[in-house]
């Protein structure tokens, strides 16, 4: 697959709320997955690792509305631009993030992913 | 300066239509741009080179409304969405073109400059 074919693939299933079903058909095995802030999600390395935040995050997160922008591409990478309408459980806080996905493609997969927040 | 402090102003220059003059007060003198189409411009080296390239962009098109998103950071890199009502001279097309910046900094300048297209 090209890195487009997987770019469009991603933003459909990302459209559709498929958020983990995209990185389990897209992830390499040793995907790395790297966050804006500091901490210790800030870089995790393998798919296990991936997944298991993926998971955190679905469970600690009621998403209302999500708009999915792109694929933008650029040879082996490509961009999305992720617009969710949410609330964080824990506080109740509604809120709206705004975040850009850089990915990087090898072989059809996804070896790196890369976070950037408005 | 840190690299939101570079993004939010280089954002600002653009957002004003002064896209020649955040390059200029941006680009190191080592620059890269790194376009996503293959050609004489798909990789240039140097300030020089880059300007010239953005000379000849803003010759060749007639730019009618550009809505100018982000900036997106993370680390010492940072996204900015591009969105331009513009007009092709030679061809007389008029065109939405949607485009994602990614850049990197060093030093307080941009020593990358690296364009994905919708």
């Amino acid at each position: 697959m090209s890195t487009r074919d997987v770019a469009k693939d991603l933003v459909a299933l990302c459209a559709a709320g498929k958020f983990m079903e995209s990185g389990d058909k897209y992830w390499a095995e040793n995907v790395v997955s790297i966050e804006s802030a500091e901490g210790p999600m800030a870089r995790l390395e393998g798919k296990a690792a991936v997944r298991s935040k993926s998971e955190w995050w679905e469970g600690a997160h009621d998403v209302h509305d999500a708009k999915v922008e792109g694929p933008y591409v650029n040879g082996a990478q490509f961009v999305v631009r992720f617009k969710m309408d949410m609330t964080v459980k824990e506080t109740g806080a509604r809120m709206t993030m705004d975040e850009i996905g850089l990915y990087t493609v090898a072989d059809g997969k996804i070896v790196e992913e890369r976070f950037f927040y408005g």
